[in-house]
C-alpha cells in the first residue's frame, strides 16, 4: 500500500540529504532502493533502521516498477537513464540541469507551480538551489505586482559543489597548504564570482539558470534577470541580494503580509533587533527566509530582499520530496 | 624642506595602516607625529627605522602646525578635532563619514575627482571604503556613457571593522564557543547583511553611504543608488557585484579599453582561464581590479562588472595618502 521509491546517486550529498528526508516526513515509504555508480555500489546506507544495500545503477533496474524515482547523480547520468526509467512508466524527479529547460518536463517549485504535476507522468525537473528559494520568495510578489526585472547577487555555500567541497574549505581552514582541487582558487577567507562554468556572454551556468528558469517556472519571458553568482566560505545556506522592478508599485507593509502568508516563506524583519536570517540560522531547516525587506530610494516600483534557505534541503532534497508529497496530494 | 605630518588614531588598523603607506610612497616625510586617546598614547611605532612614541590628542596638539594632519579615530574624533586642526591653518584629510556630506568639503577619490582640491584648506573627506573602490572602477564608464542606475551588492572583508573584527573571525574559525562582540551574529560560517546601524528606511548607513557618496563623488544627483551591503568570512579586501544602467548603450571591448587606461584601475576579465580578482588574490596592493564585465542579457543599455580592492589600502589609507600626494603635484 506504500510507496515504491528509487535515489539514484544516493551517496552523494545530495542523495543521502533525500534519504535523510524521506525518513523525516510522514510519506508511507514501503520500499526504498537506492542506486550508484560501481565506486559506490555495495554500500550499506540506514533508512529507517532498515539496511539498504547501494545497488549498481543499470539500465536494467530503471526498467523495474517504482512510484517515483529521485536523481541526483549528475546530468550525464540522468540524460542516459532518466528517460530509461520514465519510458518504463516510472516518475523521475531529477535534481540534474539535464532536463530543466525541455520544452514539456515540467520544472516545479512545488509553492509556485504546483498545477505543473497535474496527471503528469514523466521526467519532472527539480530548479537550480538558487533558483528555488528566489522563486518561493519572488512568485508571491509577482502575483500581486508582476515583476519586469531581477537584479540577484548570490552568496552561496559549498555544500552545493558536494560532499568534496565542505572538505575542501574546512581542510584549508586548518591548513594553509591544503591545494584548491574542487573550486579554481582558494576558498577559505575568499570569495570566487565562478560557478559553473562561463558561456560566450559572459555570464556562468548558474547565473544563466537564474535567468531562464525563473522565466519558465512563472511563465513569463518578459521577466527581465541579471545575476552574479558567488561563492563563498559558508557551508550551508544560499543567500541573495534581489533587487526587483514590478508593474505596480509595492508598499513594504503589503509585501511583509503577503509573504507572511505565502507557503514555505518565513518573514524575519525586524532590523532593530538583528533580525535578518544568515544561513548559519537557518541551515538544517525547510523553509525560505526573508528580510531586509526596503523600497528603493528613488524608484516607487522597486525593491530590495535579502533570501536565505538550505541550499541541499529546499534547494534540493526537499524540493524534490515535495513533488511527491504534492502529487500523491493530487490522487 | 620635507613635509609635517601627524595621524590621528595612528594605533587602529587604519591608522597603522597610514603609516604604513607613507613609508612606502615616495613622499618626503620630515617629520611624523602620532596621536590617539589615553588608552593608546605612549606606545611605541616605528617609522623609517625612527621611533615614534604616540602623542596623547588633546585640542592644542591640534593647533600645532602639520602640513597635513590623517584623520582616523572615529567619527566623534573628527567631529570634535577636525575644525580646531583646520581652523589653526592645517589641511585635515578625514577618513571618517562626519564631514564627507557637509557642502563644501571636498569628498575625494584622487582619480575621480581631484580637481575639488585645487587651492583647497581645510577638512578634506576620505569616501567610505565601499565607495572609493565603486567609483574607481565607474567614473571613467560614467563620463562615457553616463551612468543611471547603480545596483550593488557588496562582500565585505572583516578588517573593515578593526583588527578586533579579525580577531572574532579569526579565533571563531578555531573555537566553536568563541563569543560575537564586534558582530552581531556570527561572522565564521556565516555571511551578515548588516553593516553599521539601521536607518528608517530599512537601508543601512553604510548602504545609504554609496548612495550618498556617489551622487557627490560624481557630481550627479541624477544617479540611483540601490545597495546591499553584506559581511562575509574575509580578511582583506572587499568584492562588489555591480549592475548598471546608462544612457547610451556600452560595447564591451570598449568598456575594457577605457578601465584598461583607467588610472588606479587594473582589468582582470579572462573567464576561460579563471581570470577574475578575488579578495585572497588583491590583498595588500593599491589598485581596484575588475573582471566579469558583461552585458545584460535583455537591456542593451546595461553591464554588469566584479570589482575588488583592498579596503584598507585603496579604501581607506592610500586613497588618503594619495589625496596628499595630489595636493603636493598641484603645487
Amino acid at each position: 500500500m506504500g510507496l515504491s521509491i528509487g535515489v539514484v546517486g544516493a551517496t552523494g550529498a545530495v542523495g543521502r540529504k533525500m534519504i535523510e528526508i524521506l525518513k523525516e516526513r510522514n510519506l508511507p515509504v514501503d520500499s526504498l532502493r537506492a542506486f550508484a555508480s560501481q565506486r559506490s555500489a555495495g554500500e550499506k546506507l540506514d533508512f529507517k533502521g532498515q539496511e539498504i544495500t547501494v545497488e549498481l545503477l543499470t539500465e536494467e533496474v530503471m526498467k523495474d516498477k517504482f512510484d517515483y524515482l529521485l536523481f541526483s547523480a549528475g546530468g550525464g547520468v540522468s540524460e542516459k537513464y532518466a528517460p530509461i526509467a520514465a519510458a518504463a512508466g516510472n516518475i523521475v524527479i531529477d535534481n540534474s540541469s539535464q532536463w530543466r529547460m525541455t520544452e514539456g518536463i515540467p520544472l516545479v517549485v512545488p509553492e509556485v507551480n504546483p498545477h505543473t504535476l497535474k496527471g503528469y507522468k514523466g521526467i519532472i525537473a527539480n530548479p537550480n538551489c538558487s533558483t528555488i528559494q528566489m522563486m518561493v520568495a519572488l512568485a508571491p510578489l509577482h502575483r500581486r505586482y508582476g515583476i519586469k526585472k531581477i537584479v540577484v547577487a548570490t552568496y552561496q555555500a559549498v555544500s552545493g559543489s558536494g560532499h568534496k567541497a565542505i572538505v575542501e574549505l574546512e581542510s584549508q581552514l586548518k591548513d594553509e597548504a591544503y591545494p584548491n582541487q574542487v573550486y579554481p582558487k582558494r576558498i577559505a577567507g575568499n570569495c570566487i564570482p565562478h560557478i559553473d562554468v562561463f558561456n560566450e556572454n559572459g555570464f556562468t551556468k548558474e547565473e544563466l539558470k537564474m535567468v531562464y528558469e525563473t522565466q519558465k517556472i512563472l511563465e513569463d519571458n518578459t521577466i527581465v534577470v541579471n545575476a552574479t553568482t558567488v561563492r563563498i566560505p559558508v557551508v550551508y545556506g544560499h543567500s541573495e541580494s534581489i533587487y526587483l522592478e514590478f508593474k505596480e508599485a509595492p508598499q513594504v507593509a503589503e509585501v511583509k503580509q503577503i509573504l507572511e502568508n505565502a507557503p514555505g516563506v518565513v518573514v524575519v524583519d525586524a532590523p532593530e533587533t538583528n533580525g535578518y536570517p544568515t544561513p548559519l540560522e537557518i541551515a538544517n531547516t525547510d523553509d525560505t527566509y526573508v528580510g531586509r525587506i526596503r523600497k528603493d530610494l528613488f524608484d516607487p516600483t522597486a525593491l530590495s530582499l535579502w533570501v536565505v534557505a538550505d541550499n541541499l534541503r529546499k534547494g534540493a532534497a526537499t524540493n524534490a520530496v515535495q513533488i511527491i508529497e504534492v502529487m500523491e496530494g493530487m490522487k
